[in-house]
């Protein structure tokens, strides 16, 4: 397998080569450089045989076989600005190659290999455009954003979005990703069946003292919004570090007036938490709203929050997953069963349709930057999962 | 006193009238607005009979009486942007209320009435323009950052500047300054004998770990920057708290790439350190560099540190401030011996002639801020201090 998982990353290393931007790689929603990435792909997949359209949400779409039961197989073609050759693409040219890598094999499973047009939310601040198209979750309202225009400018028509729609053979989804995270990496394994991904709040927390003269206040006279954000950003640190699977992230930080001889008097800190379990995510938003208060009527701090985006976990289907994991097993991997905390198309289409997902390690831990990449041997361990995968699949739904 | 007190308030409020923005009090460095300042002083003093001229860095100057010994007495004219009514020309307005207090009282001190040009370093980054030119230390570099051109279009002539140097009958300087912070209030007392000007340390502490996906980076293979800077900043405030007199500031974040959802890479924050004894300040700096640096090792971030300014503490002369002492105890007001945590114009006579402060409170605190207020009876007081003054001062001089 490793020859044509060295084509697999050969492949997404030339597709990185089509961008908006020269000298790095950023390709947005429909942006003239996906024509390129559609061209290379399309002709591999012919080359296979598959019968390939581009439907009107965008989506690249090749059909292998011909069978009542379909397996879907996708992942984005988009790209973060500055983005690696690997997130989201490789999951697309994996499923070509397993496509290749099976052959007349399973005759039972019918495969679509699906490149999603946007799922990072770059050009319109809208993430899952492609996906969306097929559950037929996306609105109005998100096509009014300028997303009709693009999809018009491309060359395609923005009223028949309906017939994107997932097709009703369909039977299960399966993607393929890199991990994007260290997990992996630090227990040394090439592969990550994912249970879930994690729900997610995100809040602004903000912290209003008074500015006063760094030089003539003394200490305990302060009301210091900042040493006030600073105490709670290490009780946030803390109290994640103290509950299993929860991350806690305080990423965007301003203070008000910013200026070496003032003392702080407000400043805005976001808070970002996530978790499998939505309980136990609603438990620590909870607490570290209360320490926010605490530590604000202790100061003499008001402090106020805005929550800016609350979205439930998403388990993958338990079933399919099992099936996933002794593919895992049948390769000759351990299996290593983890929760996805970023956001990825399955999550999209797990309201659909059965949906399983595979991590492969990033190096590093590294994604979303040009240092993106991804080990040879683990994309070959990836295509043995994934044939066994589909042999399990053609037993299953016969 | 009270009517003359009230009488300096209503002056300093109509000279914050003379501004270079509409609606709120900015007046830098010889900007049109200075033109009317003096214009109304010039008018004022006239009337006492003293005899005004404006040198050739911008300095208004009254000389009242002719004697051997000169007492200057000044402040600034300049102001921040949006100031209040009375930072430092409180202290020009006071000078001239007290030499019509005196009448002719005490015809052995030859007093001069100075209202500094500029103080606040707003227009050219560089602070005490006015007391420099006085105290010859108005050096080439700063007169061709614009300030001689800024001389010569206000009609005066750079290459003069030397005349304006302290007359070598000068014996004492005396500011009269608001007090700019809270401890007067929080005392109850409307005065402050200023013992010394505190030293000052600014540096620039820059953490750097690595940017991550917050999503899918778990906490315990996290290396945030902004959670290494906020046990910092806690540990900060601990240390100045626990110091007497201490004051440390952290008043400038940074957050890189300052995200909801990713992890920041790299904080830089700002710390100003200030005290009355350079050794102890030392000590903070030396202490709080070593925390940085220990925190930064525990959690694998590495910190880098820029000093950015370094300035010795400025004792005011023991003698003169005896005197100042004893001329509020004379008045009948407690006698709050302190230490002024912001820079002044006396910082800058200090070392050419022997100098003393006297404080005055500043409700709430507050300055550098239109809201910045003074108590007529706290001026009153401050006028009748300044009387005993110049008498004890014809005393020790004659």
């Amino acid at each position: 397998m490793i020859g044509l998982a060295n084509q697999v990353i050969a492949c997404c290393r030339r597709l990185a080569e089509f961008t908006e931007e020269p000298g790095r790689t950023t390709r947005t929603f429909l942006s003239p450089p996906m024509r390129d990435v559609h061209r290379v792909l399309r002709e591999w997949m012919e080359a296979l045989g598959m019968r390939v359209r581009v439907d009107d949400a965008g989506n690249l779409r090749g059909l292998h076989g011909r069978a009542a039961k379909r397996l879907i197989i996708g992942s984005h073609l988009d790209t973060v600005p500055n983005a690696g050759a690997f997130d989201g693409v490789l999951g697309v040219v994996l499923g070509i190659a397993l496509v290749e890598a099976l052959g007349d094999r399973c005759p039972g499973v019918f495969i679509e290999v699906i490149g999603f047009s946007e799922e990072e939310g770059v050009k319109f601040s809208t993430p899952f455009i492609g996906s969306n198209a097929l559950a037929g979750t996306l609105t109005e309202d998100i096509l009014n954003r300028g997303v009709s225009d693009a999809i018009r400018e491309f060359g395609l028509h923005p009223e028949d979005i309906p017939a994107a729609r997932l097709s009703p053979e369909a039977v299960a989804y399966l993607e393929f990703h890199i991990e994007q995270g260290p997990v992996l990496e630090s227990l040394d394994l090439p592969l990550g069946v994912v249970d879930a991904i994690a729900g997610q709040s995100r809040l602004m927390f903000t912290f209003t003292g008074s500015a006063n003269h760094a030089g003539t206040t003394p200490m305990l006279l302060r009301h210091d919004a900042l040493a006030a954000a600073a105490e709670w950003i290490c009780r946030v640190e803390a109290y994640a570090t103290g509950v299993r699977g929860l991350v806690a992230t305080t990423g965007r930080i301003e203070a008000t007036p910013n200026a070496t001889n003032v003392i702080p008097g407000r400043v805005q800190v976001s808070l970002d938490v996530r978790h499998a379990s939505d309980e136990i995510r609603h438990s620590a938003v909870a607490f570290l709203k209360g320490a926010a208060i605490e530590i604000g009527a202790r100061r003499g701090i008001a402090v106020e929050l805005e929550q800016r985006l609350g979205q439930g976990a998403v388990a993958m289907d338990a079933a399919l997953t099992g099936v996933l994991a002794r593919s895992v097993e049948a390769a000759g991997y351990p299996v290593h069963r983890m929760i996805s905390g970023a956001g990825h198309d399955a999550m999209i289409l797990a309201p659909c349709l059965p949906t399983a997902m595979l991590f492969m390690r990033s190096p590093g831990g590294i994604s979303h930057h040009p240092d993106e990449t991804v080990i040879a041997a683990d994309v070959a361990a990836a295509l043995e999962a994934g044939v066994n995968f589909v042999e399990q699949l053609e037993t299953t739904l016969v």
